[in-house]
């Protein structure tokens, strides 16, 4: 029996077979996890399929028999459904079970969830994740996570599975929920700054790739900008990550910090361009479209586009 | 003969010796170059004749017999001043010698110093900087540049013992300025994100060192989040780059964008925060002082405070 043989294995459901979703699952029977996931959409599900996983017909047939589920769902309404939903998880996990959310949500939310779980003694992982489509693929991703060390220990192979990069930042849950906000709150800037300094870039006259090189070597530099910048200097808005998603995010940051009395403007500013990048139809597009709203209100033509929406 | 000793050695003045200054001008004296400098204050003089360069009663007796300028003030005003005022470089330098100008200011204003220079023939070269002090002690900073190739050739071993990079953006002036813009812009906003975000993490009660760990491993990240973050950490806001250095650059970002009819958002943000930074009475401090503008509008602690305003 090898090492690998000899780990610990997990009847593990996986609900939201997306991108993310589909990548861990299959990081997962690859890791020898006996899997079972289910996605509303078919074609998902027959992608899952042929990886030898199984497949379920709704959340609670998946969570049957599951040791884990892990909810790989866009938001906390999306979570919330596939709990308390028709066909949903909770009334089928197994008390000590777990259910580990890797949606973007308010602390507060997290904390809500897991206290539900609480009155049928299932654990809850706040484990929000980082790292998009090809990390999930290859079971890079990093995982920002906080709970109890009962319910760590318990997905310990689970997580190892997916993530290089496990931070267990507390025992409480909500915590891995605000650090994720930091980062989005952060990452959902600098995407804007980039567009708003290359389009201005080329308003000037400037020579975009140069200024790429100068940049990426330089202190204005940023993960976002040299990974985002690529794609406006290729013309090529197919999404990777959408503009919807930080209309998404920046719109729970804006709300939680309305909350704590805090204010931010740096991330309204930023908000604001994702909301007129998708009014003006792009909402579905790469989230580096807010360089063309940018382009378009000052008149520049970007790098050709290869998919205008 | 060493090949250290067979490199070209010139006679370079130095016009303002604060921390880049004297940094720049003793990498040219540990070159071998003839220095001479002159700054308005005795003591930075002073400073500088510890060095082995000899010390000048003005700017236009230092320029006297200089092949080179290297001017290292602060914007185009104290540029214009050292250039035209009284005591001033210009009616000193030969024609066919070069002023080197690392001021950051807007492109306009280095194509109107250009062109005046060009009236007696003296060369131009466009030359913000990059790197902070240390790199400026050690002859490593970042140089973006534009201007003739004539100027560019008379002036490579200065460059060279000043800078590890070097961009020749272009033959005209005003290119290198724009491209710096781009840069601070970038730098700007990030360090006022960083703030934003780091102060919010406090507020959500999140461990901040714990914070700053994720997000520089993770798409959150930027040279400025990870450069001036552990200043909010350690409470320490003495000056490495103060407040007042974005009220100046990113004011001139807002005029450039102003005259091209050229929305900046994110930009004007962040002004408004270093803004208010600066009339608290921080101005001269560490530009990471921002955070303690945003704890003060929040009721946060954040570490304790070494050197408080």
């Amino acid at each position: 029996m090898s090492a690998d043989e000899s780990a610990e294995k997990s009847n593990v459901a996986v609900i939201g077979l997306g991108s993310m979703g589909f990548g861990m699952a299959n990081s997962l029977v690859r890791c020898g996890h006996s899997v079972v996931g289910y996605d509303p959409s078919a074609t998902a599900r027959e992608k899952l399929a042929a990886t030898g996983a199984r497949i379920a017909t709704s959340p609670g047939d998946a969570a049957t028999n599951a040791s884990v589920v892990l909810c790989v769902v866009v938001n906390s309404a999306q979570t919330d459904a596939v709990l308390f939903g028709d066909g949903g998880v909770f009334p089928m996990m197994a008390p000590g079970s777990v259910f580990i959310s890797s949606a973007t949500m308010a602390p507060t939310e997290a904390k809500r969830l897991s206290s539900r779980l609480a009155e049928r003694d299932i654990l809850y992982l706040d484990a929000p994740i980082s790292g998009g489509a090809a990390k999930a693929a290859s079971g890079a991703l990093t995982i920002m996570a906080s709970g109890s060390p009962i319910a760590f220990d318990q997905v310990r192979h689970v997580l190892d599975a997916i993530a290089t990069k496990v931070y267990r930042l507390g025992d409480e849950p909500g915590i891995g929920a605000s650090v994720k906000m930091i980062n989005q709150h952060l990452a959902g800037i600098h995407i804007a700054a980039a567009c708003e300094a290359m389009v201005l870039a080329s308003k000037l006259g400037l020579d975009l790739s140069t200024v790429y090189e100068v940049i990426t070597a330089s202190a204005g530099n940023s993960w976002m900008f040299e990974n985002r910048v690529p794609h406006i200097l290729d013309g090529d808005y197919r999404p990777l990550s959408s503009v919807e998603i930080f209309v998404k995010d920046l719109g729970i940051l804006e709300d939680i910090a309305r909350a704590e009395r805090y204010p931010v403007p740096l991330a309204a500013a930023a908000l604001q361009m994702y909301l007129a990048t998708a009014g003006a139809g792009m909402g579905r597009d790469d989230d580096a479209s807010v360089a063309r709203t940018y382009a378009a209100l000052s008149g520049v033509s970007l790098p050709s586009t290869k998919a205008a929406s």
